[in-house]
């Protein structure tokens, strides 16, 4: 893409209303704008990043066997008031009423729906266990939405439901999750805590939140310093297995949030105790039969009795792990984005536009690199180089490829690792080389 | 994906309240469930037919150069009222008020909130041309929502937006979106054919709709003989070339709905005229500064003056073409998928769920298709053989592939294209070979 055909309009200065790094800086790298208090458009930078934050979502739970489908956001309240939600969920609710004055509400999460369309589409002990998800826009009326999208309005949720005959099951769905949850976000580049939490207002008896680590977190979290070495990813995972042990691995070492923590109490030597900040970036839920028994959601067991299904529910904050990998990974300069969710691998700095032999080097190279399917920015403005360098920290691309006429007029091109700031000089072939390998 | 494993809730008898042919197919299909009035929700095999369409519609608009952006589905009435479509808009619109009574609204399109975007975005006539589109989520509360997807109240739609410097460039902007919309529908199987129409709430001085055929189509079109062989796929495109010859080579011809066709006036021979029913996919207009002006969406132009952005919106009704689809597209039996937008290629029948051999022969055989990218829905229920052979007939995949006892004896598996129906008898090596084939 080049520059002087996108849309990205960056800010230099800091925006007044923005309290924390990530709002800021998703302000100020023309990722999003504010709509209405809580409610943001994603502009083209930002929705590239949303967009693969949710395909690893996706995939991760496709792998697990959950079935994806899609709910719409407009529910009836009447579904509501079956589950006994209705009046409980408070001014949080976005309550509307359509032309012919029926109840309707913006959807703050999808239990009841679920339920009901599990329902009406099974019979049997046979058509379980299932899990389904769905990534779709909720509404959550926040009295003081701030924060930018960790804590908008309208804000994108991956939300799953499993369905089990007993508990045992319910049990197997629950781990997959767990296993799922913490794939996902290792994938992102993140260092992902599950903790044991309260229910709230899902319900429930046993429920993970998983929180991050960054420095500039919403809350203080303790943990294991074991916990942070565990690894996820490279062992590969059948969900077919019996996953118990691994999530037996994760529970078995402390954590906790700062509400839960009792220093006095902390089995935890205070060498091997970490105290960290984090952001909550998904919560996992059993809640056995609260809402299959109110709205009758039971299957015929193997001996023809009728069994209210087992279930659990199990968020991921779509939305808000864009905020929160900015939080968990960003300088003094702007963001740096892990490869596996930035919006560009590359970008192109020419550092002087209108001279033909530095337009015609950086054509050439950014012909290569698209070819070899490397997604490059290049920034073919002409803007003063500082400038360049200076939006390009602020986007924090993972590698920026700086083309100029000393360097040409030599035979070579600059590499910069945006994370590391480590900088290279060699020829453009070397550095299309080592672009694309990092693409494969 | 196994049956046994899958959420497919067929029907084998037709829903006494769906009163056209996709609605009926849809339900029966266990593609969709209504959740209210014109609301519905998109189970597992429904959900992957939209997720392909949107994939398609999204492919055509980056090939054009437009930019992907998100806008919120809530939109603040303030903005409404700068435009003056607030009042205008009727009880179409879903009015609502959040906790703090402030006066929002669910978005029934995004004319204002992209103006508003843009303006605070840019500065100068080097900040465009530019197109940026979205793939979101409307509401439009009609009295009586009906006809499934087709008219639902709450709707997936690709809207896009072009701003330009002057009527030339918006022209050529509108060129770009009319070639896209005819490559997007042909690339679904469509015979789509432009036709010039009322701007109606959009505004605008120049607008085509577009309409494809099928026989069960809402609206009766005429048409030129010709128009139906045209090709738009083959030869490719080059958007930054002047595309007003194929515009003008479509528009050439005559092409008119219902409520503008007069018989005397008709300049088309009666032997040359078709006459056909149609259905709306999609809406383009130009509509100069309608919503620039009173929005202040300026840029400064080549000598400085403040120039008001030429702009034109251009949208495509993505879940109202799932049903469009099946208009065109279906027999007595059931759904007939292109196989572009096919929620599997394959479907794998087992002829006798249960015998060892059969088994053995549909899991090989069901490995190897997915191990070569063809994806298979593999019923290996325990149900009869015409029930089995009913469902996937109206389910409505490209092929089937059917396994038995007697044709293993034989060495022999069966292959049929749903489409013509046509059966061949061959190794299970050679029906491997040739799916795997159509699927690369």
């Amino acid at each position: 893409m080049r520059r002087s055909q996108y849309f990205l309009p960056t800010l230099k200065e800091n925006p007044a209303e923005a309290q924390i790094v990530s709002h800021r800086l998703m302000l100020r790298a023309g990722m999003i704008r504010q709509e209405s208090a809580g409610i943001y458009s994603w502009l083209p930078l930002g929705f590239r990043v949303l967009q693969r934050i949710e395909q690893i979502v996706r995939e991760e739970q496709d792998a697990s066997g959950a079935l994806e489908v899609l709910m719409p956001t407009i529910q009836s309240a009447d579904l509501w008031r079956k589950s006994g939600r209705y009046d409980d969920y408070g001014a949080e609710m976005l309550r509307i009423k359509d032309r012919h004055e029926r109840e309707m509400l913006y959807g703050p999460t999808n239990e009841e729906m679920i339920t009901e369309m599990f329902r009406a589409g099974v019979k049997s002990y046979r058509d379980v266990p299932r899990m389904m998800y769905h990534i779709q826009w909720k509404f959550r009326d926040e009295v003081r939405p701030r924060f930018g999208v960790m804590r908008g309005r309208e804000f994108l949720m991956k939300d799953n439901y499993s369905f089990d005959i007993d508990f045992a099951g319910a049990k197997r769905s629950y781990n997959k999750m767990f296993v799922a949850y913490l794939r996902t976000f290792a994938r992102m580049g993140l260092k992902a805590i599950p903790m044991e939490a309260e229910s709230g207002p899902i319900g429930g008896d046993m429920s993970h939140e998983f929180q991050i680590l960054a420095e500039t977190g919403e809350s203080q979290i303790f943990c294991d310093k074991e916990l942070l070495d565990f690894d996820v990813l490279s062992s590969g995972v059948d969900y077919d297995s019996d996953l118990q042990p691994v999530v037996d691995r994760w529970t078995s070492l402390y954590a906790a949030t700062d509400d839960k923590h009792d220093a006095a109490k902390c089995p935890v030597p205070a060498e091997q105790l970490v105290a960290a900040r984090g952001i909550e970036v998904g919560h996992i839920f059993y809640f056995g039969t609260k809402y299959s028994k109110p709205l009758d959601c039971v299957v015929s067991g193997a001996n023809g009795e009728q069994v209210p299904v087992e279930m659990g529910s199990y968020g991921i904050g779509v939305s808000r792990l864009t905020g929160a990998i900015i939080e968990a990974s960003h300088d003094d300069a702007g963001i740096i984005w892990p490869e596996s969710v930035a919006p560009f691998k590359v970008g192109l700095i020419n550092l002087r536009s209108g001279d033909a032999k530095c337009d015609a080097a950086c054509t050439d190279i950014y012909g290569k690199l698209r070819k070899a399917g490397v997604e490059v920015l290049y920034d073919d403005r002409e803007e003063s180089a500082g400038g360049k360098f200076a939006d390009m920290d602020l986007i924090g691309l993972p590698w920026q490829l700086i083309i100029g006429p000393r360097g040409l007029a030599a035979g070579k091109v600059e590499l910069k690792e945006r994370r590391t700031g480590k900088r290279d000089e060699l020829s453009a072939e070397d550095a299309l080389a080592r672009l694309s390998k990092r693409a494969a």
